[in-house]
């Protein structure tokens, strides 16, 4: 159980994390300059003030008008309070709706403001509202895509401790599960779901990361099968990718079990996939391309003859969201910072008979990764 | 517990949903006339077609090419399997990017189509990605706002079954927390909260439909108080604000309780909104204006000169998402149809002191509204 405030990083963090978009403003490393940028992404927004509300969105100005202009965050009349809480040193706009809120805060401090909007995900109807208050006030609007979210792909220490709080969640969930034999022939994917969700809230996490999966027989060779009535039985082969939230971050792990005596194509898939996911870990290097790391894991699959039962990437990012940037797949540009926080989880699915992932969740150091996620990875008979 | 089998709508009753949007495209309720629309909101694919994938988009003709064009669903090679289960009698597209994949399906069925995208969902970022693809295949992109949400106002019998199920469930799964003196002095916020969503659970719940909200003592005073460890006291407000998702439907419903003897202006607020809420609910009649039914509400807190302290709408219809059309409020345009499902929640905070809110999740009949969330509504003292 995690404390309260304990939910929301400090004014220093958060101040931190806006000073670091201010200077990704100057140095127009999102390729356009702007004075400001309006974040309307509530992930981003909770990132950059703390703030959790539902409605809400953040002004940062360019580090070339710091000191001089001030930030401000916008919300609605029901988080008033919330919002004088959680983003206590920054000047709040009460509106219904934000961004024109934003806008003309921004006008306010400075005339003819270039201002930047998150094209990847502000909709065309949002945009074509606020062009209109725009061209009212003199702004001129610049789409920019990823800009915060780049910044996010490099975690700094309070976000690798509640990651790795999560992780360390849902490991002791699922030991707890296998200690007390809630995984056997006979019971549900659905019973077997609910009471590792379950153990996990016990634990103190806020949330469940994502729609628990586990896959039993056939079911595991469809790689996000949702949990059924089906009975876990006799020579099944299942597979539980599952995770946790705290304080807003993610977990995410994939385990794969055999129920009783594995068959040889069960053992032999299961060895592939170890092999393939331990060498995508080793290849985390800082500075590796992500699609070689791809390639890494990749390779071993085809090699072995699987190539045309592995239909996924290799990993994403984790942390506010379950899924972030960077995407590690075969058709991945750029490269793997330190600091990131990445999954690595090949697999192998075979329509019809069953299917193997293993997945981990790694924070990429100066040196080896790092293994957030520990329970074993021995092909365990359950 | 509901059968995996269970959580999809059959295809008759997506095909009926897919021809309700088909002769709202032909007749142009939506303004503007389109040969097809690209729905690519995700909840108005499930809505559609019954897929709930975390990808995918579906093309509808309208329907004056019914017979002679095809409607069809797009996702990517990890649904492959559940897409055919799904929505089996709809062709799939499989492909990374579903936008350009269906617009170039529909470009195969007719050459120079007027094709409707949706502008409240879509990004800029998508839709500037996909006018690159429109322009080559020469397809006209028109924006639209809300067609399918309109539709969805109207439940069908099997929404409100799901809703109403939903509902019974967190009816139920209170019930079961006060006869055990769950909610009592001594506990948490957060044990409340946590012991409540497990009873949902228990009783079949796919999932909460929000992080519930559970805020005692001056915590209450704040609409959407997130729990905390607070511990509940003697002379305490608990505002309990929570829901169930059945089959993918969510319930809604609030109740405020006082634990020991309550105090005056404690009695008092809560007559005051007890009132304020059943005249909202009397106020549901098919074809009523959504900001008179507000005002029915409102004018008792109003008069009662506790308006300033009444900060939101008095509700908003329940379906497929927690918050979706018909808001009424007091700004709200339209009227209430025949089968929407809708909460009416008046409250009222006094910050620092405690708040009171009372909510119910009805569906519009013909006559008298359906009360949905059958929970007393009595001032109970715990």
């Amino acid at each position: 159980m995690q404390k309260g405030d304990d939910e929301m990083p400090g004014d220093d963090m958060t101040e931190r994390r806006r000073a670091r978009l201010a200077a990704a403003l100057e140095t127009g490393a999102d390729r356009e300059r702007v004075d400001a940028i309006l974040v309307s992404n509530l992930i981003n927004v909770r990132y950059l003030t703390g703030f959790t509300g539902s409605n809400g969105a953040v002004l940062v100005w360019s580090a070339e008008h710091s000191g001089r202009r001030e930030d401000a965050i916008a919300t609605d009349g029901r988080y008033t309070a919330q919002v004088a809480e959680q983003a206590p040193v920054l000047p709040a706009e009460i509106a219904r709706d934000c961004p024109p809120a934003l806008l003309r805060y921004a006008v306010g401090q400075q005339a003819g403001v270039r201002l930047g909007i998150e094209a990847h995900t502000m909709t065309i109807a949002a945009f074509s509202d606020l062009r209109t208050v725009a061209a009212e006030a003199g702004v001129e609007l610049v789409p920019m895509r990823d800009t915060v979210e780049r910044l996010r792909e490099v975690k700094d220490a309070s976000e690798v401790e509640s990651i790795t709080s999560a992780c360390a969640i849902a490991d002791d969930a699922l030991a707890a599960l296998i200690e007390r034999d809630a995984i056997a022939p006979g019971r549900s994917e659905r019973d077997v779901a609910r009471d590792l969700e379950w153990e996990m809230f016990a634990r103190g996490a806020d949330a469940i990361a994502f729609e628990t999966i586990v896959a039993a027989g056939a079911n595991s060779a469809v790689p996000h099968h949702r949990p059924t009535d089906a009975v876990l039985a006799v020579g099944d082969l299942v597979k539980i990718d599952f995770g946790a939230v705290s304080r807003g971050y993610h977990s995410d792990m994939t385990r794969t079990f055999v129920l009783g005596e594995p068959a040889d194509w069960q053992r032999e898939i299961y060895a592939v996939v170890s092999t393939a996911q331990q060498a995508g870990r080793e290849a985390l290097h800082a500075g590796a391309s992500l699609a070689e790391i791809d390639a890494a894991a990749r390779n071993v699959i085809v090699e072995a003859g699987y190539g045309d039962y592995y239909v996924h990437g290799l990993g994403h990012g984790v942390g506010l969201q379950i899924h972030e940037r960077p995407g590690i797949g075969a058709a991945a540009s750029g490269t793997l910072p330190v600091g990131a926080t990445v999954t690595v989880e090949p697999g192998i699915y075979l329509p019809g008979r069953g299917g193997v992932r293993i997945e981990d969740t790694l924070v990429v150091t100066e040196s080896h990764p790092r293994l957030l996620t520990t329970t074993d990875k021995a092909f365990r008979v359950l």
